[in-house]
């Protein structure tokens, strides 16, 4: 199944940065969003066929670098990811990311690929097959909390998939809802900024937060919560990271991707290891229910997971054929005779 | 410490396998065996200061793929590498390899290379450094039994830093060592091509075996080994994948790189988890003994660690220096504005 790409076993394909931006324009952002939450949604489906780990983290003081493995026993990925809220202050990415896909027969990587773009693509998609299953029917309206890299393709997640029309945003620093503003403004989506997060959540049926600190932050209090929304928290999603008061969470039900990965890095670090959640995974093959009823508080604690990034490396390797949006890098020695090696060497004197 | 390369932010340097070859070639080889002998050396002298964690490894039938991170605190490296014996059979390579630095500050990459020729480098000046403190002194002559794609690296590599001056050559396929031989021809080694595993050890104060079956395995057998030899066991690296007699062993002295890797792939995996070994790096700082006296059996029971991958991809990184053996992957979105990941999509359609 992942044939139709070069073969040349030396050679493999590399989707740079402008290269995936050229794809997804190519395809369409939203089209893009919305197939890749299929995607993913289809591989949540088989979720037991996947070979699952907690992320591999290097931490340090300023931030985290992560390697998140996943196989189905026919494709490995893995991908590179970091995390240093500190880097914004010298003109950095908090994020940057690649990826890999190897065939698991070979071992042979099959595509390279940035993923800071990916990444924030495949987080929007997942917030949005969350939501799908979770948030309250004909949910119009998202608040979005946090500004930054992630607000736009959040947003133009949950219209592509959940038909929301609304986008209520707010951020500490407002030129961050400036520029999501700014950015949004041809999207057909009809965008308020708000003053505070106490305003921003006003009419939300959907609750969006994604703020950066590497902190325990608290960016909605119990009282700012009412009944029957959804609460998509993304930015607590490293130890010592989150933005939700613990008193909403015991008012919620809580559903997680992986959750010995969410103890450690999701708003329910602050939960005892106990604490009741369900995997989202279950919520979508029916073993599990999702919402209930109008007045429940679902909230889905995001961390990311290495299933997700699997499922969007698979989706652009697809999507790349027939297209000349990667370069071949020689990446893999191969000479003639395997064992060879040396004698590679040796003639290329 | 890192800094003389491209300073733009989101170009990553690569080096290709012919790139590799390339600085390999304008470097010589010994001396790249020589200096990534110091290299590795001088990091286990510091060994204390790493990161270190069992590699992640993901097995399936016909093999593993790994993943070998470390980190000093201020660079980070990883490591991407496979083992499959039967691709052999498809002329593919067994192990195949690529490995990237990072800044631990902010988790930026700044070097990815291929790695299936560097590790190869690596795994002989690993090799190398081990038996300059463990060999009987003076030693002259290797075994090298296992003649497939490490052979000439290892012979190579004890030549430049043991200053041994003959290999005998063994492998079960006459044309493994066939090959050997006619690379070696030039070297100033004197090959002498062995028809038994029995025959290569006679007069050998080295014994290096590097075979690939991925089973338990019997290369030496006890009666094969007499006293004041070194024993240097590269084959023996991955569960289920030995080529030692188990009674060698009991009569050795057993050095490793890291117990807790080195339990579950090594040699040592036929033993209790008690069985007594003495970590390498204390031998090389002066914490504990190496050979002490001309009858004892030294064993280097040799897995690969994700520290030798660290000084390899350093050693190249500072040598890549004023040389153009690589080009720059536009690998990591970097908008102007951090913040502005979508807005730098928008602009780029």
């Amino acid at each position: 199944m992942l044939s139709p790409l070069p073969s040349a076993k030396a050679m493999v394909p590399f989707v740079s940065v402008e290269n995936m931006m050229r794809l997804v324009h190519h395809l369409g952002v939203e089209t893009v969003l919305a197939e890749l939450t299929e995607a993913i949604e289809a591989d949540f489906r088989r979720w037991e066929s996947f070979d699952k780990t907690p992320r591999v983290a290097s931490h340090s003081r300023d931030g985290v670098i992560e390697l998140m493995p996943t196989s189905d026993g026919a494709v490995y990925s893995f991908k590179y990811v970091n995390g240093h809220p500190k880097n914004i202050v010298d003109g950095l990415q908090t994020v940057t990311a690649f990826g890999l896909l190897a065939e698991v027969s070979t071992g042979y990587p099959v595509l390279l690929t940035e993923m800071t773009m990916l990444t924030a693509l495949r987080t929007a998609a997942t917030s949005a097959m969350a939501a799908r299953h979770l948030a309250p029917q004909g949910a119009g309206t998202m608040a979005m909390i946090g500004n930054g890299a992630q607000a736009e393709f959040q947003a133009l997640a949950m219209k592509a998939v959940c038909g929301i029309n609304t986008v209520r945003l707010y951020d500490i620093d407002p030129r961050a809802t400036e520029k999501t503003a700014r950015n949004l403004a041809g999207s057909g989506l009809e965008i308020v900024t708000c003053p505070s997060a106490q305003a921003a959540i006003e009419g939300a049926e959907i609750i969006t937060t994604c703020t950066a600190d590497k902190q325990f932050a608290t960016i909605l209090t119990d009282n700012m919560v009412g009944a029957g929304v959804h609460i998509n928290a993304i930015g607590g999603d490293c130890p010592g990271k989150t933005e939700l008061h613990r008193d909403i969470l015991k008012r919620s039900d809580v559903f997680v991707e992986y959750p010995p990965q969410t103890r450690i890095e999701g708003e329910i670090q602050q939960m005892a290891p106990d604490f009741p959640v369900t995997e989202l995974w279950k919520v979508v093959t029916g073993a599990a229910a999702g919402r209930r009823d109008a007045r429940q508080i679902t909230l889905f604690d995001s961390v990311g997971f290495a299933i997700e990034d699997f499922s969007a490396l698979r989706y652009v390797r697809d999507r790349l054929s027939g297209t000349d949006f990667y370069q071949n890098l020689d990446m893999i020695a191969d000479p003639d005779d395997p064992r060879d090696l040396f004698g590679m060497l040796l003639r290329a004197k």
